[in-house]
């Protein structure tokens, strides 16, 4: 007891510092905060005069309070929840007026008696519907406040009407100051410095995959150049890693929240189309089923047991390759979903394919790492290659048929190369002997082949990655992908990134 | 346009249906819907007798509406979640009347004029305030609606006090009004078929726990015994591989959702310790963390190129034993965490070990596949087993002291292995040749490699998951591991879990 009291005390005396510093942190993370808040005190008092104004309060009376009451639920961050509950908070109190009076006219006839007892059971039924109603996801999803609001406008009206003989005043009294209400939230944050859900999740899609680009990179350099940097570098690179996947992994929530409230925002891209916000849900999806390798990857850095750094050095340029072109490609995608154009995925594909290429020429150049070919036999057992799918994960490993063609892990190539290798091998064999003859054991390859594996399986993933912004591309009608206006890009490409994420931060399409 | 119309069309024909489908599940997929739709109907009929009893009305008057609104707006699903917003709505709104209470006494003396421009200044900065507090992440965490509501209440009380000379009324009308609508929610929701959000919690990390089991389980088991399944038991597997993991990579916000609204809850494990809710929210985040290994794991079993069969079946026994290793853990700890009983992490620990150290001398027991010997060298360059971690991820990859001593992976144990080698080479050799000598390149083992090498991986990370586990016991206070009643436990444990899963839908522990 004495401990929870001295903890306390020691909470409340940390507690100013504390709360200056969270305060501050709140405003400096996203300055929107600020105006925000300022737009919500602005939108108060305006609308208070209704009540505070001689003429107006004549014209609505002590009702104005809903008025009030209505800005301080409606008004959110930005323009889509703003909206969303405001029509949902329009909508519900229209259907509730206009169902309460059914009931009202059903019991206006007979004694009080009946009357309270038709209104309890009309009450309960609405409540016990209304509320299982909630469940159902699509309306939870969508029309959840809606439904409560219906619920409690259509109890206020039902049970006013025993004792007020006029309810129609009320109905109308609620269904105007809420109006008035919503419509004072909707003017506030549709025109004065209006905060899009749609821009803020267009730009949480590019940091995305730019943060992966950069996770990625870093964490293949890391496996290869480790022990070379000092403790301080080391741990701001593992941060770099660390951050740039983590925020994709828990990004579901804030994903499908701010694509579900762009949703209800009346933007459009060019040529008046609808913008897919749900296509960049899909796209995060994407990305962080993509990025459960990248997870995987980093923990082969973290691993106890670590293949010879020797072994690793000479597969570090072909691996070091696959990784930046990987970075590349989320790098092109960033590009193509900022500049609203679309990308071009042969080239892309092809740079990866080579990338891959390079990366098998590697492995199988290095003799000493063929297993069991001490007996020089071939094989005597058909390798299998039938890949394992089913249709539910289908689209989630799909590679497209470019890759599938170049990918000279296929089994094929493998054979045609078979005999070509002996020539190869006895040239390297002497050379080798003078660099690095190295002898392996199959527990300590492990982690480098896993390593190795990964990236490759990373290359599969990333497909789906790409063909998910490839439709978004499609779906969004982004402007089309031409060769000349691909290559005038790629040079500023590196420069670029930063700058916009940071503009993002304050309402640059205001107008919209 | 016509298109549209044609859609919408069609979409209006097939709403009945569909909406009585989604209508029935809802109500099957957890029937304690339906009793909580019920409950909210009773609970509104009941407060609305308060305006249509006579004698109930005349003590508190037309204000009783608020009371309405208050069970419309606080009653929620589970206990946790009702007190939540119950709390923060009584709270919320005595804070607001006494604040308010002070800026009618500033603002009494003047004249109007004065009057009305103070109240608009007052509700200016007190909007822009609240609001901006609003997006500390503690305020929001926590009370996020108190605050909200503190706003209307503050609001409704200076507007009014403009226009309504005592303004106590209206105060003390709302104060009691949204007590008695509180005070009926709690009740209600705490006393007639409670719904634990803590018990939601506990459940779901158990099934999350077996789901998880299961998953690796038939993926290790699919990898080695594909193709002699038929198509739709293939099919189903995918399912149960698929859902194991998908539970837990989408738990988060449900996790933490819960664990907040549990920590509202009056609810006290033996001895009248407060259960750590927030440990189970930890555990989640483990076990997301161990599962994106599962996902890679998964993601070798859709690989393009697969290591020739003959292979993996050398290696068959020893993978399908860690991995029923790992699934019995994960077993074994939801065991631990419904029975409330602690367990025994070095049994655990030492049969992981086991599996490991079988696995690890299958790996090295067939010769042909350890890379490199053929020159019969001895390495000349020093094993690299300084693992790499930083401070944040540390505890993330910790392997617990008995996991590293028996980790035969570990450089030392394969030196000295080295020598003694060379015996079983010769003696094996001849068998070898007899049954199955492949020739196997780098590229093709591969993914086999990587197979191997996440089980490895998984197993390290089980151990986190473990720690967090055994944290939870200890911090809630779970009944100590006693050697005999974990042999006796151990018989049952493969047909408990259903059964407990299932009743855990209806409030099974409703009077506590």
């Amino acid at each position: 007891m004495a401990e929870t009291i001295y903890g306390f005390a020691d909470k409340v005396k940390g507690f100013p510092g504390l709360a200056g510093r969270a305060t501050w942190k709140v405003g400096k993370e996203d300055p929107r905060r600020v105006v925000h808040a300022l737009k919500v005190g602005i939108a108060l008092t305006l609308v208070s005069l209704l009540y505070l104004m001689e003429p107006l309060f004549k014209g609505i009376g002590k009702n104005a309070m809903w008025a009030v009451m209505t800005v301080v639920v409606v008004m959110e961050f930005t323009v889509g929840a703003t909206l969303c509950k405001g029509l949902n908070r329009g909508l519900g109190t229209l259907l509730a007026g206009s169902l309460a009076f059914l009931i009202e006219y059903v019991a206006d006839a007979p004694g009080r008696i009946f009357r309270a007892v038709f209104i309890g059971v009309a009450v309960f039924m609405l409540g016990a519907i209304t509320t299982y109603v909630r469940f159902i996801p699509y309306i939870k999803k969508n029309y959840d406040y809606g439904v409560m609001i219906f619920l409690l406008t259509f109890n206020l009206i039902t049970v006013s009407s025993y004792r007020i003989d006029n309810v129609w005043n009320i109905a109308r009294d609620r269904i105007a100051t809420i109006a008035i209400g919503c419509g004072l939230c909707l003017v506030m944050s549709l025109l004065i410095f209006p905060n899009w859900s749609g821009e803020d999740l267009h730009s949480n899609t590019i940091s995305k995959l730019e943060g992966l680009a950069s996770s990625i990179e870093v964490c293949v350099m890391k496996y290869f150049y480790d022990h070379a940097k000092p403790a301080t570098q080391d741990e701001s690179c593992e941060d770099l890693i660390y951050e740039g996947y983590k925020a994709v992994l828990d990004s579901k929530t804030s994903d499908e929240t701010l694509a579900l409230q762009a949703s209800w925002e009346p933007r459009y891209s060019r040529y008046c189309h609808r913008i897919p916000w749900h296509q960049y849900a899909r796209v995060g999806a994407a990305l962080r089923h993509f990025s459960y390798t990248v997870v995987a990857l980093h923990g082969c850095l973290q691993s106890e047991i670590q293949t010879p750094k020797s072994i690793r050095a000479l597969y570090k340029g072909s691996c070091i390759r696959v990784g930046e072109e990987v970075s590349e490609v989320l790098r092109e995608l960033a590009k193509s979903i900022r500049n609203n154009s679309q990308f071009s995925p042969e080239t892309l594909s092809n740079n990866l394919n080579e990338a891959l290429q390079d990366l098998d020429n590697a492995l199988k150049s290095q003799p000493q790492l063929v297993l069991g070919s001490r007996n020089g036999r071939t094989p005597n057992t058909p390798v299998q290659a039938t890949p394992l799918r089913d249709q539910k994960l289908e689209e989630e490993t799909r590679i497209s048929s470019s890759s599938v063609k170049n990918d000279s892990f296929s089994p094929r190539e493998c054979k045609s190369k078979e005999h070509s290798r002996e020539t190869p091998k006895k040239v390297l064999r002497p050379q080798l002997s003078k660099t690095a003859i190295i002898s392996l054991e199959f527990s300590e390859a492990l982690p480098f082949a896993a390593f190795t594996s990964l990236l490759v399986e990373m290359v599969a993933k990333l497909d789906r990655v790409m063909d998910e912004v490839e439709e978004l591309g499609r779906l969004a009608h982004f402007r089309e992908f031409k060769d000349d206006d691909y290559n005038d890009e790629i040079v500023v490409s590196c420069e670029k990134p930063r700058i916009h994420v940071a503009q993002n931060d304050l309402p640059s399409h205001g107008g919209e």
